[in-house]
């Protein structure tokens, strides 16, 4: 039986891109059309749109719409490519953490790159290349899903942090695709969210998507998941990533990190789900992945309003850790569970 | 040298007492008096006073504003006193987590109950005994302060969870004691501040007070510690306390025992300061210990909007967990540093 969301987070419509505009959830569920380049770059480092794979096809998309507005400066066909692949290689930049963005970047570039075809034949060919991406990802994250759903044992609690779901992706997620996928077989087993702090998207967007999809969902504050393990409450624990290295060591939003050592102290399965798009075989290490720094305000203000002393106050706000790979039981990808040692395993995908 | 603070969080008035409203720090730094016990009850309750030692004073204070009350009854002494009783033991009951507050109510019972005075007799011994119990505690800090002190590293960024500080005592602060006496020592330390959710006493009291006292502070929210302390970035953790067990075992905030978890993976001293009445010899361990469930809107609401999905999502709100003695480096009393075996090390200070 497969598990049927009713989210669709992003897709190309004819000329532009339209997306769940994820700021408002849980207030609002709307949606937003982005037209320019320019516009889908600062949806991306605003957050509109967030979540690895979601923000690998907004990268996309975004190529379409550079494509689209450099097609009406009548340039000739190799300034028009230079200028879409400068334009391209920009839009990569909207955010530095996340793999995926880079990744689907350079699809789009490869396609401008190894084209035959005019200016509008060019346009038309990163279309059906932005469409093909955004189809491949559900299509991953259900595969995802399934490898992921057999090791979910009978009636599992499953913890996870942040939003690896339907919104974070095109549509159905990976970490939450798996919980989606296990759902499907086995209507016992539940969800508890870390709120995850700042922005709080386990709280906001976690929450709201188990509920809508009518999957039991409880909400936890982010200190609290060592208190549930030591009671035995949770069965596993799935997240998503951002980036991973050759060796395994996985990026991912703040605060992952102490839930794996979490795990690991109660002896409880730490899982990564994710595609193979996210993992960034150029890089050895966990230490060489870029974690961004976010805004003083997204920790000191909740809501509009300050939650702390304001003056005297020092603030750090890394928007990442890593996680190392010693920390991780599989990561689970479309091609099947990924075991340590990642360095082989990895390294034999690819 | 001695450090000044500027903070005096709860002081007997006369007839009345007289106390910080921690509900609305940041914004606001006022006082309340309270005048009945039954509003101390509620005060207690509500977390207008919070902090397991400042609690047991505001609960000895209420034992007082009780005998005040009961002096108005035209009871025989034989009835006052055993009214007076029933109240006390009715105070004890307004929160359950910190014994602290047990003990400074049963200290008013042994007063009561020993008293060879009239009822207004009764009455001045209670707050003779309040206003003695009082200072002790400013003294007691002080001692917990100076033991810390010697274990703080020079130059040292001390992390803390929630606030053991000036505002959960009556006027210097257990956890932020040892913070206050190794500054006025060595003005080159700092502390890092978990945020602390649900009701961010680590982000709205802990940076409010260490500014109001000019000590370095930077907020970091609960996931973050394990970050940090990978970088290398914190040297030490202290926490404070509501209840030990006799075998060492300590409840504290929710959320402490994650970073006990996260300090102990990365190998970095994980200290508890609390006074000697904070333990509870009658109980061998933590499994003992009762956990307050606190309401789901401190989880799903902050600064009056929800910040989650509110139809479908469960929510559990434990107000606080237990961190094992294994993972404690060393108990910090007004007796000195207790240190594993802790059975051992407890018992001979009883």
């Amino acid at each position: 039986m497969e598990f049927k969301s009713k989210i669709k987070t992003i897709e190309w419509v004819d000329t532009y891109s339209k997306m769940v505009d994820q700021t408002v959830i849980p207030y609002e569920y709307k949606f937003v059309n982005i037209t320019s380049g320019d516009e889908m770059f600062n949806a991306i480092r605003d957050m509109i749109v967030r979540g690895a794979p979601a923000i690998g096809i907004a990268g996309a998309h975004g190529v379409i719409l550079y494509a689209q507005e450099l097609a009406k400066q009548n340039l000739s066909r190799e300034d028009f490519v230079s200028k879409l692949v400068e334009k391209a290689e920009y839009m990569k930049t909207s955010r530095p953490t996340a793999v995926n963005l880079m990744w689907a970047c350079q699809k789009q570039i490869e396609v401008i790159k190894s084209s035959n075809s005019d200016i509008n034949g060019i346009i038309e060919e990163l279309k059906f290349n932005g469409i093909k991406l955004e189809n491949e990802d559900i299509q991953i994250n259900k595969k995802i899903g399934d490898f992921g759903a057999e090791v979910v044992p009978k009636g599992a609690t499953i913890l996870t942090h942040c939003n690896a779901g339907a919104l974070a992706t095109v549509g159905y997620g990976t970490a939450l695709g798996v919980v989606r996928s296990a759902f499907a077989k086995d209507n016992t087993i539940q969800v508890f969210a870390d709120e995850t702090r700042p922005r709080q998207q386990g709280a906001r967007i976690t929450t709201f998507e188990l509920a809508m999809d009518g999957i039991p969902v409880t909400l936890i504050t982010d200190g609290m998941c060592s208190y549930f393990m030591k009671k035995g409450m949770i069965d596993m624990v799935v997240v998503g990533a951002d980036r991973i290295a050759a060796n395994g060591d996985t990026a991912n939003k703040i605060g992952t990190y102490t839930v794996a050592i979490a795990a690991k102290y109660h002896n409880i399965p730490f899982y990564v789900a994710a595609p193979l798009s996210t993992i960034d075989i150029s890089i050895k290490s966990g230490d060489e992945i870029p974690i961004e720094e976010r805004s003083r305000e997204e920790v000191t203000y909740i809501n509009g309003k300050p939650i702390c002393a304001l003056d005297g106050v020092n603030v750090i706000n890394p928007g990442f850790d890593v996680t190392p790979n010693e920390l991780i039981s599989g990561i689970i990808t479309e091609k099947g569970i990924l075991r340590p040692n990642y360095i082989e395993s990895i390294k034999s995908l690819f």
